[in-house]
């Protein structure tokens, strides 16, 4: 099996945004699909965590967008393990058009938990470091982020139907889509995400009542924040050109 | 060309909602996955459209399930004309597992509108006619929706980025969304939605302030709405089983 995997998909003109652009929380749940599909065809997706108890959690995502798919456009999605640690694996993206054009790259770093103690479990490294590749993943990784919720008051959000995945938890894309939707629509119009960071600190629920955050500091880069009682599940850093 | 249109889906499990069921918001996606591609292959998809200055446009969508597809199920989605009128052309579609067990079935009335005008414009009642087939989609027409929005309160909502489509109008699917984000999470625990019934009756835009009602009248039935200024943009009838 290839250490690489390659999956294609077409934006979808009904899926695009009001600028006809893929947006990126469609971006996101293409990087999950090729992720889940990359390592359920290499012994160790949903299916196999799920035989031992347990489950892949994404822990950080950045996603770097040079240029935004437009309907039609056939994308490329290549997809490889880029470390393994104890507790953490780190997965590489790289978007490109047809003719090996990059749209954008990503890195995540996932853990895998026990379902029933939502605790991190030991990764195998040896299973999965035969995978590792060296191709070139030229965007910075997830690193720190600033919080946001001492700097800006906070939107209040109650998780709803749509908001919960198969794990009862809120879906990962959907706070990317919370998040983007605390910005103007005007914003759009005229300036473009460049990056997006994202971290996972703790598992949203039903019936948490949360506080949405963006911290103005610059406008060309925002912090982000998502709280239940004053403390951040998820912190998200958005830059802007 | 055959008249009825075959498309394959498999049910992602990152995309299930906390019951490990396919969502109603994901079923629409892929019927309109499904009607435009089969346009689309017919000569009368977005480009072949928009050549002429005209868009498709929902105008209603009833989805009746008898079972929802669970996660890893292969779903296939066929999709015909029944029907081509002046005006609205009705497009049926079932959606069966991969031994042909059905799912459920849908049925849809499109228009289609001058882009600039935002008119309806006349069909090509021959074009279209030729592919209208009888196969049987044994569930009631969309039909009379009563009025939610002088029977229950609204609620205040203000459309986001994540809600625009392509045409910088409310995307259809985002309406389903929302409507069922009334419901409480509970709900879902012990009941099922068995049919959904939406009539979109104008298009919701940036900046439009809107309310959203969902009148209690039954509890196995309830009419909702999305007004602006008092008036219904959208209408949907919910029955739980």
């Amino acid at each position: 099996m290839e250490k690489v995997g390659l999956f294609h998909f077409v934006a979808e003109p009904y899926l695009m945004d009001f600028r006809g652009r893929v947006t990126l929380p469609m971006i996101g749940n293409y990087l999950i699909h090729a992720a889940s599909s990359h390592a359920g065809e290499r012994g160790f997706g949903f299916n196999d965590m799920s035989e031992r108890h347990t489950a892949w959690v994404l822990s950080r995502l950045a996603i770097e967008m040079k240029e935004y798919p437009t309907a039609f456009d056939k994308i490329n999605l290549y997809t490889w393990i880029d470390e393994v640690g104890r507790l953490f694996t780190s997965r590489c993206f790289e978007l490109a058009d047809e003719n090996g054009k990059t749209f954008g790259f990503a890195r995540s770093i996932w853990a895998a938990i026990d379902v029933e103690t939502r605790r991190p479990t030991l990764l195998d490294i040896e299973a999965l470091g035969k995978y590792i590749d060296e191709r070139p993943c030229p965007i910075e990784k997830p690193g720190k982020i600033m919080p946001a919720e001492n700097k800006a008051e906070g939107i209040p959000y109650s998780i709803k139907y749509s908001d919960l995945d198969i794990n009862g938890h809120f879906n990962s894309v959907k706070y990317i889509e919370h998040l983007l939707d605390l910005f103007d629509i005007d914003q759009f119009k005229t300036r473009e995400i460049g990056r997006l960071e994202i971290a996972y600190q703790s598992e949203g629920k039903q019936g948490m009542p949360l506080t949405l955050h963006k911290a103005e500091s610059d406008p060309d880069k925002q912090d982000m924040a998502i709280c239940h009682e004053g403390k951040a599940i998820c912190r998200a850093a958005v830059t802007w050109r």
